[in-house]
């Protein structure tokens, strides 16, 4: 059965059906938006999966979602555990939520209070550490040890890549004919459910990662042919900072058709032409997949895209184009 | 035939059917999304008909296109005309462009660039006036003496109105039993499709009108019994100052439950609100509809309410929370 300990290679997709199933009491089916405006302009077909309307407001709720109930009862009575400033423990807390177990995040002091708040609000309980590595490894072990909870990694678990490979199953059904996908990649855990998912079920079909240029570890590492870490890259797609594992290495190394960089601006200006053209809000990390499709038009021309927009967790009050923001 | 000397009271549901086959090829069968926050913070169930989806980003592409499609050969040849600032103008140029006749645009110089550059884009043709109503109404008739071309006022047209009609048609057969319908106020034009298609085919639904306290002349019209006009109402939602006329006059008095105001400062936060957490781009006027729904609970509360949202044109360097905008 499928648990924490389970490897990338061993995930198979039945593992993806049985998540499926899981899964759809708690999560919607997201629609699929286009825009003739934006076909216009790459020449392609794109169709957007809109996982900004997903419940919690982010693809991570899927993974989360897979973890939380695939758990026996006595795994699930101490609640679960994850360290992450962002939508997965947002999602892991929903999860939780929805089972009626507790869940123990460990947050950075400095996150915003308005991601804190959504937490707490789904019932996440928060202890916070200072902005390092070290403490949140030290502070995360001591909250795991007082409760014995299940750690959830953000998207090196195989739990989480069965759920993530959700998203793609459904899009694949809600369009007939894709040849092309892409996916924005941080950790990877999406990309790495869109190669479980496509390499079973439609293995022509190209995927491309795409990725900020101030934050290219993944392009690094797809060219070097190992995983590449960078210590604290910068960039407003802040959803994309962190590194691959091992896990989510799996997929990239062998199923990734290619990864693309955007710069800082091209994202910003991609986000905006979706916001403006599409009427949907959607976080930096979901416009370099667009600014990637604007950037390489020779790539995408002619060709029936899928884009998974991956969530819409955004400060309102920030917003990249505004001044001094 | 329908044209523009049909009177509201001589519409019927039959010209809302036929205006539902002429304009199906060219619009959107638009969304509708639900939020469980939204539902839980009402205590009601809320369906959003969500028309910022749709082309050229507004309802009104639906009586333009109802409007410019229903012109015989011979009409169309001269092309059409029209004033307005907003997405009337965007919807008309985009109907016109796509039978491939002129469209004439009458705007105030002081329009947004943005707006004129979207016209422009459509294919209308721009000609400014002073921002004065006697200035607009002289240039109009200049053009219109020059081109010959067809009128379609923004809303006291029955042949637009009968185009606006078919979205609340849409959303009926979208979700089963809606017991209350919710759209904002301005000319009317939609409130009057709507009271068209559900006097006809659901007469039990209560209609309600949301308008901005600052442009409250639809409230006080319908306490007083007959057409009250400001002459410069000033609020953020700018698609909702202009007056009844006559024919929407006739839906409003005849078919509206209740006209509900809501304050400038609660007609942004629930576009706020809105955007936070159903993750989509409205414009301030759709924002009012679930403002008076927040200011009165006990109308709407166990309540299966339809909302019509009605456009998403909103500049994004200005939103009403930015300091300064």
């Amino acid at each position: 059965m499928l648990d924490a300990t389970t490897t990338a290679a061993e995930l198979t997709i039945d593992d993806m059906r049985a998540a499926h199933e899981r899964i759809k009491p708690y999560i919607h089916n997201t629609p699929v938006l286009t825009s003739s405006y934006l076909n216009e302009l790459t020449g392609a077909e794109l169709f957007f999966k809109c996982e900004n309307f997903q419940k919690a407001g982010a693809f991570k709720v899927r993974g989360a979602c897979n973890a939380v109930f695939g758990l026996t009862d006595a795994q699930a009575e101490k609640g679960v555990c994850t360290h992450s400033s962002g939508n997965h423990a947002l999602s892991l807390s929903y999860a939780a939520g929805r089972r009626g177990i507790p869940c123990y995040v460990v947050m950075p002091k400095t996150a915003p209070e308005a991601k804190k708040a959504a937490v707490r609000g789904y019932g996440g309980q928060i202890t916070e550490c200072e902005p390092s590595t070290t403490s949140r490894e030290a502070v995360f072990a001591e909250v795991q040890a007082a409760t014995g909870a299940e750690f959830v990694h953000p998207y090196n678990d195989p739990r989480v890549i069965a759920g993530q490979a959700t998203c793609s199953a459904e899009l694949m059904e809600q369009v007939a004919g894709l040849d092309t996908m892409v996916a924005p990649i941080g950790g990877g855990g999406m990309i790495s459910g869109t190669c479980l998912t496509l390499s079973n079920l439609a293995p022509d079909v190209k995927i491309y990662a795409a990725e900020p240029e101030q934050a290219d570890d993944a392009m690094r590492s797809f060219k070097a042919g190992h995983i590449i870490a960078d210590d604290a890259p910068v960039t407003i797609a802040d959803g994309l900072k962190v590194p691959l594992k091992e896990n989510t290495w799996h997929f990239v190394s062998n199923f990734v058709t290619d990864v693309q960089t955007a710069s800082e601006q091209e994202i910003i200006d991609a986000m905006k032409l979706t916001w403006q053209r599409m009427k949907i809000v959607m976080e930096p990390s979901c416009a370099v997949p667009l600014a990637v499709i604007l950037k390489n038009p020779d790539v995408y021309r002619g060709r029936r895209v899928g884009v998974i927009v991956t969530g819409g967790n955004v400060d309102l009050d920030k917003l990249p184009w505004m001044t001094g923001a």
